[in-house]
């Protein structure tokens, strides 16, 4: 699984950070999840190997125009890049009345069914190779986080207990190996029963805004990666309460205290430079969270590319 | 009068060329209009001199999405740069109730008035240093284009006049050269007939989407620049007509027969690539015009911006 940047900036653009988005990529295959589209993000995508031919869902964390005003556009240009296939978009019910809205004022007809999910009731969805879950944030309004959980993680047939249990070699070995349940003499056989996975399933949590890191607890459980906002540095932290963020160190913080293995943190206020000779920059954010998380942190940049492999450790894979 | 091109691709944004937008910028000061507003019209602004505190209006062509959404955006950054002056707002009805839409949903809320203009009523409205005038054209949806003539003309008072009707020199004098009308021995003295205005007033029109160039017509009396779209090449006529666009010999064509000065195209499809060695590039469009088109002739390109002198000549001043 793979986590591609699109946009790091909170509220606008700067000259090298876009708006919030993100690429979430299948570790098999080339299907992509885009969790958030600020203005802007199809023109990021232009830059990336990324088709939206192979988009499989669209994530909107709420319904501030920095998470969403590049909805129309990337829909408009899938549709005229000529994709039909049908398109799931999770996001607040807002989003789903300002989409129609937006469509029938602009003239904009889209040829593939787009298939709304509303956030607002916390659905879990099962995608082919992704399972889903959303949770409550805290913000000014009502705003989640998604859990991806990758399916058919590679698994080897027990053979062993399908020996002891003498279920003969042939058809229905292959079938229990495919994640096929099975009947065998009149009783049910389980294919998980009988598959020794190769490792734990990979899981990314990806939050939106949100003052408020612990209610994430339940999300991050069994999670190897959390991204979330890092709007601030500490000294804003007040701040940062008014207006429904987070500071680095408060991320941290919690991250640490659920011994989570690695951070990445994203969506810094365009006060924030990334290298600054004076302070205040990312790097200052950095310096607070590292002060008190020993994971793996990372502070995102537009266009770096992260991948998690099978024994849940996080690196940078590229830089474009 | 100077024409800044921040995006010249049709229907989506390439690599290189994002969707409509111009910045129209007075020849006085730093007072600027944007025509169309694309997605990532605001990200573009970014990388020129351009300051949302100068901009005096918007002016957008027609609703579709290529044209106008990068508005809530733009907006939005505006607000969060601090602008507090008021904004006119040119466009056709749909615009604004869709605007009203997004600022709903989306929790927008606008720290200065927007002072809205339905250009279906087909509008002349008079700003400081420019007067603008709303036309007809015609698209799949109802588009307009925007005259833009210069106000307040450089003009020297006509002493001879003055003097030979014993107008006394002293405030008087100074009240006609300001362009203000006065009284002199209970008699209402125009200001305009005791000025020699250096030069014929700057104008420009700038189309929207149209596949009828000679619709401009009146719209182009006395103006030394026409921007207009030019979609296709002659190959593709036929599409062009039935999508409601032109292709440059077409409206190079037009410009010839009403003898316009200079003629500009832009909002060019994706399929031309800027220089090719397989035809069909914009070149195609430059050589098809050509063949027709005896004034000056320009092919926009992103970031390049030409400049209109006092003398109506149009030249290209920059590119970044």
């Amino acid at each position: 699984m793979n986590l591609l940047f699109l946009g790091t900036s909170a509220g606008v653009p700067t000259k090298t950070r876009n708006v919030s988005g993100i690429a979430l990529r299948e570790s098999k295959g080339k299907g992509w999840y885009l969790i958030d589209c600020g203005e802007g993000t199809q023109h990021q995508v232009l830059h990336t190997k990324l088709s939206f031919h192979s988009l499989k869902a669209i994530l909107i964390t709420h319904v501030h125009g920095d998470h969403c005003y590049g909805l129309p556009g990337i829909l408009a240009s899938a549709a005229m890049g000529g994709r039909t296939a049908p398109l799931t978009l999770m996001a607040p019910k807002g989003i789903q009345t300002w989409l129609e809205a937006t469509c029938e004022v602009t003239q904009l007809s889209l040829p593939f069914v787009l298939e709304f999910i509303c956030s607002d009731e916390l659905p879990s969805v099962e995608f082919e190779n992704m399972a889903v879950e959303t949770f409550a944030l805290s913000h000014r309004v009502p705003c989640y986080a998604y859990a991806f959980t990758e399916r058919n993680v590679e698994a080897a047939l027990d053979v062993d207990t399908l020996d002891r249990q003498g279920i003969p070699r042939g058809p229905l070995w292959g079938q229990l190996k495919q994640g096929v349940d099975v009947t065998f003499e009149g009783k049910q056989l389980r294919s998980q029963d009988y598959l020794l996975f190769k490792h734990a399933p990979r899981k990314v949590v990806i939050a939106g805004d949100n003052d408020r890191p612990e209610l994430l607890a339940q999300a991050c459980a069994g999670a190897q990666v959390l991204v979330h906002e890092a709007t601030y540095t500490e000294a804003m932290a007040e701040k940062a309460g008014e207006v429904g963020h987070s500071y680095g160190k408060q991320v941290a913080a919690f991250a640490q205290a659920i011994k989570l293995p690695n951070l990445v943190l994203t969506h810094f206020s365009p006060r924030y430079p990334l290298i600054s000779h004076t302070s205040p920059s990312i790097e200052d954010i950095r310096t607070e969270a590292q002060s008190v998380y020993s994971g793996a942190l990372y502070l995102a940049r537009d266009f770096v590319e992260y991948s998690l492999d099978k024994a849940g450790q996080l690196t940078e894979v590229s830089s474009e």
